[in-house]
This record gives structure tokens, C-alpha cells and sequence, in this order.
């Protein structure tokens, strides 16, 4: 197996309304297949979601935690305002962003906005698919599109890229039921491909002001009819370690 | 920016006392700081780090255990006896493995080997470094190396590879301090790049009979002088989700 993965040049600074397919198309010529990774931070912009954390008025709940936690009120209410669910308020703020992502202050980014707060993207499955047919449409090719956002992780130190949204891209391999090199079935091998392309992305993408947001990774043929990144989220009933936290 | 990543093919089944390093390059020419991936298993084993279920003798620890998560109590003790510290006995059974990473069943595969338990490696930054060594005296070439192995995630379905060994790898590309597109100071951003490298080779090995164990990424320089993957490993005075787990 030969992977070519490289990022988009001389991508923009994005604002609100750039066509962000047509601004790939312009710059790179793509191919069947091919899987475009795109940092959630342009998608976001490109809708300008975007707030002025001077127009937030915190509601108790936000007091309260801010009282706990240490963050700013007008931060914690824009986290709660993005989430459906707080799975910790201290000395983390996790909480589950409407998208389904559990992440630390529902994604909200301080940097690389000029000034108010940047927001996840709206509905990034939803980006993910547009843009996945705007490229069919600009260009005839099928391909995949990936939305990365960079989160923690349990255990580890740093953050890596996860995919929060994706259109034409099987989200896991699942090897169950195939046998290993000794005709054993596989009875745990369910990969979350989708989080490793969009780990691997986001290490090309760099952070501030090196940042590349779009990369291209050609010839990991990971093509699905199936749109969405849902099946990464674990549902609540086997969540072990946010059932844990929540009774910390 | 513009990678290069490939399988080393025809890698034959490896057994005790095969050389790894020599292997690769009697399959493959490497260049100068090329990232070589390569799964555990095959460390393991060339290592021999196979335990026959058979001869295992569980502790009373191990039975009480067993009882608590319907696991053999054998199997059991295979874990207990790879492990640190037990995070959660049930139902998942998440231990800290002596090499410092925190993981399901200490990481012991019971695919891909004729018979018995493969065992992560005895030491994987000790074989990272040693393929690495061996490496360069083979091939004139400075790479880094990193041994990967498939672990579950917090909050999402599936597996992705992980850096269980590092040798002349950067493990982080501390972002902090540096400025944003706006010259703002970028005040979280620690990536994880030796994961994020790992996860993306973990998705071009493939699992079963599928299985590649050696991936080659080309043009992504993150050599280092510094050698081992301790850094990933989260400090226990910080760890809020184990402190939350270990209170389940």
C-alpha cells in the first residue's frame, strides 16, 4: 500500500461565506477516492460562527460553575450554550457538544479569530456532506471529507486530531469475524479509521499560524456510500469512563 | 507539505530471534528521517514474549477478579502479572502495563499467535532504540521508530494505534508560546504527533491476515536526538479520568 497525503496550499483566511470546496478546487486538482480532511476551524468561519463574548449574559448555572471551575462566566455560559450534556465542570470542563463530540469546553477556540469566540462548526456532518457534494459537483470524482477538530485524550498527554464529522468515508474498519494469520476469527478489532486519517491530518495541519487546513490523503481507499461520524460516539449505556466521571 | 507513506511488503511470519531492523532493510531502501512504524506484535514476537495459558497458576487476586468480570482467571493472571496497577476490573479489565501505558488486558493478544498469549513487548522504547541503532548501522540513515499497538479511546467506538515505543522521535509539538494567524499566543496546543503517527501507520497495517506490520512514512520530519515515548503517559497526580475510574 502507497499513500500520498499533502496539504492544500495557499489556502485564505477564511471568512464568513467563502466557498470552501471551491477555494479547494481552485488550488489542487483531486482524484477518485481521494479523502479531504478540512480543520473545523475554516467550516466554522466560513459560517461565521462566531461569538462576542461581550453580548453573553451567564445564567446561574454558569455563575455556579465558573464559582468551581475559574473560567470566565461569559466562556462557561458560550460552552454550555453548545452542549447538550456537562459530564464534569472541575478542574476540566467536559462537556458533550451538540455534534455528539465529548470534549474539553465544548471545542470553543480563543486563537486564530480576530476577536469573539470560535464555535465548532453548526452541524459538521452536515459540512461534511455539502462540501463532499460540491466537490462531486466541481469536479465529477467521488470522495471523502473529513471534519477534524484536535481533543485530549484519556491517559495521555497532548491532543491529537478526531474526526467530528464526516461525509463518504466508512468510519470504522470493522476486522470481526476475519481470521488472523492462524485462521482465528478476530473477535475485537473494530478500527476507527476515520479518527486515525483525521489524526494523521491534523499533524500536517499544524497549529496557529502555520496552519494549513486542508489535506488531501490519496490512495487509502476508505470510500462509503455512508455519510456521518456518529458511529464514533459510544452510547451512554456502555460509557464506562463518562459514567465514572459523572459520579466523581 | 507532501508525505509519502507505504507497507513494507513481504515481511515473513516472525519467530524468536528473528532481526528486525535487518529484515526491513533487506525489503525496503529507507531515507534519512524516515518514521518507521512497526506493530508490537512482531517485537513480541521475535521476542518470544509468548505465554502458554496452561502454565499459569492464578493468584487468589486473579480468581477474585475473575469472578467480578466472567474473564479466565488464567488470563487474568497473564494481565495481572504484565501490570502495574489495575484501573478497573469490571466490566472492562483496564490495568497500567509495566511500560507505563494504560489499556485494556494489558495489551495481550490472543490473535496471530499459533498458540499461547502474545505479550506487548518487554520493553518497547528498549526495542525502539535498538532498531534504530541497528538501523543506522545498517543503513547509514538517522529514522525514528515507533512501536505501535491498538488500544481503545474515552467516549468512542473503536480502536486506533497508539506509541507504546519511541526512538529519535519528537513525541509533542509544543505549540504553546507560539502565535496564531493573528499574533495572538497559542496557549493549549500540545499535539501528540508520535500518536497521530502511529494511529495513521496502525490504519495502513491493518489487523488479521491482512496484517502489515511495518509502515515507512517519508517527508514528515520529527527526528529527535531524544529517545522513549514516556511523555505520552499522563501523571497520575493529573489524571483526572483514572482518578475517576479508580473511585468507580
Amino acid at each position: 500500500m502507497n499513500i500520498n497525503a499533502f496539504t492544500v496550499d495557499n489556502i485564505p483566511m477564511i471568512t464568513k461565506g467563502d466557498d470552501i470546496a471551491e477555494i479547494i478546487c481552485q488550488r489542487t486538482l483531486l482524484e477518485e477516492y481521494d479523502i479531504i480532511a478540512i480543520a473545523s476551524t475554516i467550516i466554522s468561519k466560513a459560517q461565521d460562527h462566531i461569538i462576542d463574548p461581550l453580548k453573553i449574559v451567564p445564567t446561574q448555572q454558569a455563575l455556579n460553575i465558573s464559582k468551581k471551575n475559574g473560567m470566565n462566566a461569559e466562556f462557561v455560559q458560550a460552552v454550555l450554550d453548545e452542549s447538550n450534556e456537562v459530564i464534569l465542570e472541575s478542574p476540566i470542563f467536559l462537556v458533550r457538544h451538540h455534534c455528539g463530540n465529548i470534549c474539553i469546553n465544548a471545542g470553543i477556540d480563543q486563537s486564530n479569530v480576530a476577536d469573539g469566540l470560535l464555535l465548532l462548526p453548526v452541524d459538521p456532518d452536515g459540512s461534511a456532506k455539502k462540501i463532499k457534494d460540491d466537490l462531486f459537483r466541481l469536479t465529477g470524482k467521488k470522495v471523502s471529507v473529513v471534519i477534524t477538530d484536535t481533543n485530549g485524550r484519556a491517559f495521555r498527554e497532548g491532543q491529537t486530531g478526531f474526526a467530528i464529522g464526516a461525509a463518504g468515508i466508512m468510519t470504522h474498519h470493522d476486522w470481526r469475524g476475519s481470521t488472523d494469520l492462524f485462521d482465528n476469527v478476530l473477535e475485537v478489532a473494530n478500527e476507527a479509521v476515520v479518527d486515525e486519517v483525521a489524526g494523521f491530518a491534523n499533524c500536517l495541519m499544524g497549529e496557529g499560524n502555520w496552519g494549513m487546513p486542508v489535506v488531501v490523503i490519496r490512495g487509502l481507499d476508505l470510500y462509503s456510500r455512508n455519510d456521518g461520524v456518529g458511529a464514533v460516539y459510544r452510547s451512554d449505556d456502555i460509557d464506562i469512563i463518562k459514567k465514572a466521571l459523572k459520579n466523581f
